[in-house]
């Protein structure tokens, strides 16, 4: 077995021991408790880490970890795993069952095995470098689109746009056809299955990207910074996710203005 | 059996009917027309309201139909029923599984029965006068809540308000805890619940809400337009609806201003 099998695997039980920790919690009127940065966290958040990080350390204890919940360890490794187990905490906390987990295997910097897992819903998206992704082991692809203005934008609130940000967005929405708010990480997963045709997100932390890469490239889309960079843990937490490289292109210009 | 049994057996039938019509369609790639207001419409839409009236027409032929989709018929008479096939067409045709049918039956524009049905995930909410309020046919019930600046608020999307509507709704949303999008009437069956506090709307069509009436009063619930007045067919669009009678209360208030 290659080590890209080896990981797969690894992200896989993951994602299965997270899902399990979540679905339980799901609509029981869990507490609610606000971070520092008064963002929502619950017991499911850290039992999903909790058991995601023991596994790690068991499997690949020379690997890193970076968790949205406990933070990071061992840091500078050449592996490093980046972990959200729920994004999209103000969906879970409300009963909204579109949030998900979201796992990633970086190296140095680079995420290479990537699991978009929504476990209300029963949907899981796979994505590992050089394989095609897959949505519940079957492959799924992205769409092409006509042009931006047939496209179809989504992003989770347009709250997470500020100033420029906010002007670079709305030029952005103007020129698509239709924008859909409230996706979470789940819109990703759409637009590897081919139902969306952008996604354009900005303040994200590292564990809301990471994962989405190897899933969106697999699928046959492009994902980048602002900028047009590709995507790595060092990222600025600004994502432009296309099913169609053109669109890709068309949406990158209208974001530069 | 009474009159109010006949209705909601019908109102059944049509959810049944109208989720055979739209599930066989949803994430197949259907083509997508936009109507003479710009808004999407698809052959799932035209399908599943075309069943419904048909039962309709053949069990109580006397009654009257708005449709979003074919619009009016012997819209004087005593008892109508106003079907909306699929609320949240932007979500249904980009594969995101939280739209709805929305089916009532008004007496003298009055909602006596609704129904919200989620096709995608299999949930149900029936509501009906004098009766307790069901998902999947257990009971359900709102939820209490603090006060306004711990309330969870959904809204569809922000673009539905404009003008004075926004800003009144800007300052609702400045008053609670947290705003989630991307509801449509999933939503306020997450109301009906107990899982949030506030859905506060506007710009919607007599389609869009005279369903929710019965489903959220018959949880405990209330709703109301933004001035505080019963929900009935001409009402004007904005509807603002609550768990808690207090919160409704104090979000009335910040919607005046």
């Amino acid at each position: 077995m290659h080590d890209i099998d080896h990981f797969t695997a690894l992200a896989l039980k993951l994602a299965n021991a997270s899902r399990s920790e979540i679905i339980t919690r799901f609509r029981t009127g869990i507490a609610v408790d606000a971070k520092s940065d008064s963002s929502p966290v619950t017991e499911a958040d850290r039992a999903a880490e909790r058991i995601m990080r023991k596994y790690i350390n068991e499997v690949f204890p020379e690997h890193g970890i970076l968790g949205e919940e406990f933070g990071t360890e061992n840091a500078d490794a050449e592996y490093v795993w980046v972990l959200d187990p729920i994004d999209g905490t103000n969906s879970f906390v409300t009963g909204k069952p579109l949030f998900g987990t979201l796992i990633a295997l970086c190296r140095n910097g680079v995420p290479i095995v990537g699991v978009i897992d929504a476990p209300a819903v029963g949907e899981r998206w796979l994505g590992a470098e050089g394989q095609h992704t897959r949505r519940n082991d079957h492959p799924v692809q992205t769409r092409t689109c006509e042009g931006l203005d047939s496209a179809w934008l989504y992003a989770t609130t347009p709250d997470m746009f500020e100033g420029a940000n906010m002007d670079a967005f709305m030029r952005l929405k103007d020129s698509a056809w239709r924008t859909v708010y409230g996706g979470d990480c789940y819109a990703y997963g759409l637009l590897a299955s081919g139902h969306v045709d952008l996604v354009c997100e900005a303040n994200l932390g590292t564990y809301d990207f990471a994962a989405l890469v190897p899933v969106i490239e697999g699928a046959g889309g492009v994902i980048t910074d602002w900028n047009g960079e590709a995507v790595t843990m060092q990222t600025d937490g600004r994502v432009l996710a296309a099913g169609d490289t053109n669109i890709h292109a068309a949406a990158l210009e209208r974001l530069k203005g």
